[in-house]
Parts: C-alpha cells; sequence; structure tokens
C-alpha cells in the first residue's frame, strides 16, 4: 500500500469527529448519541422499532439511551395507532429546542468542513466513500463456515 | 448541504466496514476488536499501557479484550524491563498466525477499493479525510462551559 488504509483513515477520522461531537453535548451534559437521536425523530413522531436500524444502534443500547431522554424530558412515548404493539418516539418541546442545537452544529461543522475544500475533492470524496460502502457489502475473503 | 453531510458518510461507510470485518472474524468465533489489536501488538511486545490510546478504546473494554485474547492463548503478558509498574504484551504463535490472517484480509480488502479508483481521487479523499480530522480538532460551537 503506498497510501494509510482506507479503513485505519476512516476509524480515526470518525473517533475525532464523535470526539468532538461529545465534546460540544458534554457542554449541556449531554451526549453524541442523544443528538443523533434528537435529530432522527420526526416531528410526527418515528416507531421506535425504526429507530435502531436508522441510528445503526442495538436495541439494549437505544432503549437505554431513549430511557435516559425521557427522564430528562427531551422526548415522551405514545402508542402507535397504525401498530398496537408498537410505540412512537416524539420529541417534547424542549427535545425540539435540544434538536435545533444539535442541528446547528452539525450544519456549522459541514459547512467548515465544505468552504475549504473544491467541489472536485467534494465529489471524488463521496465517490471514494461510496466505493469503499460497495466493496464491503461485497467482500468475503475466508470461505464462509457452516455452523 | 448540497450532499450529505461529511459525518453522516464517515458514519455509515464505517459501520459496514466494521460490519464486514466482523463478519470475517466471526468465521473464526473471533471479532474485528480482536483482529485489530493483533495488528497493534509490535513483535517485541507492547507496553499494555500504550495499547489503548493506539486502539483508541478505553482501559475497561481493552482490559477485557486482553483477558480474552489471553484465555484464547493469543497473547501472553510479561514484565516490562523498562517501567516495573507496566506489562508487556507479546503474541503467542497462535497469535502471530492470525495476526498474518487479519493482515491478509485488511490488505485484500484495501487492494479492492484502491484497484477501483484513479490515484487523483484517492489523494483527494485523504486530502478530505485530513480536512475533516483538523477541523474538528478545531472546532467549537457553544461556548465551553467552566464547571
Amino acid at each position: 500500500m503506498k497510501y494509510e488504509t482506507f479503513d485505519s483513515a476512516l476509524r480515526s477520522t470518525w473517533q475525532l469527529v464523535s470526539k468532538m461531537y461529545n465534546k460540544e453535548a458534554n457542554k449541556f451534559d449531554s451526549t453524541m448519541a442523544t443528538g443523533f437521536a434528537l435529530l432522527s425523530i420526526d416531528a410526527d413522531g418515528t416507531p421506535s422499532t425504526t429507530l435502531g436500524p436508522k441510528m445503526g444502534m442495538e436495541p439494549t443500547s437505544l432503549s437505554r439511551l431513549l430511557s435516559t431522554m425521557e427522564e430528562r424530558k427531551m422526548i415522551y412515548r405514545s402508542q402507535n395507532p397504525n401498530d398496537g404493539r408498537s410505540v412512537l418516539i416524539h420529541l417534547t418541546s424542549f427535545g425540539k429546542e435540544k434538536r435545533d442545537d444539535s442541528k446547528d452544529v452539525v450544519l456549522h461543522f459541514n459547512k467548515k468542513i465544505e468552504e475549504s475544500l473544491t467541489t472536485e475533492k467534494i465529489n471524488a470524496f463521496f465517490e471514494v466513500m461510496n466505493c469503499i460502502k460497495e466493496s464491503s457489502q461485497n467482500f468475503e475473503h475466508f470461505t464462509p463456515v457452516l455452523k
């Protein structure tokens, strides 16, 4: 390899980005995961079952996160009218306020990056990202084991 | 934003890559974290204290991971001759074998991505990655809180 590996660049960059988002969130005794959840809940309420896959979180961690957010009065739950077995997660007015703050941080951060790059480089970046995504979905190195 | 945000591309791509590495590792009842640890331990042994920062892992998770790897006879510990309070982590011959397997997967995966891209695009990708890293290290949105 002439370069650092793609995955190591992904990992270390993502770690620095999460550190920064957590640092911003900690100023309000919050976490990046809370901000990300706030941004993933729709105005009309989001079924709790779709939130996990949307956020790429395991059910146990998600359920713990939602409990904390409920205690902090950021969200409330209601019965899903379309599915008796699932609940809808809604933002309280406090939650909406915090969602707007999270949105501000994300937009501001992304704008700062965008401003220091050419359109050509940004396009190449997203193209490489898509290539990595496709490669990881199709990649198989070792023979699958039948268990 | 004309684009998907940079952080959301990072997060979702990194999630797919980890899923793939975990899938490969699971074929041997192992995990991506184990493979990453194997690749982070030097031939002469690595102080356990430098391993956490190197891998971006919290001490508790790292200590749990190392115990599992010790049980599986991939690593052993020795006293650090340069620092009585710390231990060195070494690979056993089984660990070395597994390290070579991990290295193969990483190289093969990265080669596959590299082959489908132009040098120009790859360079732009790493340039954007560095720009995101720098931006996250200098970024501050909310006023710091004095606690």
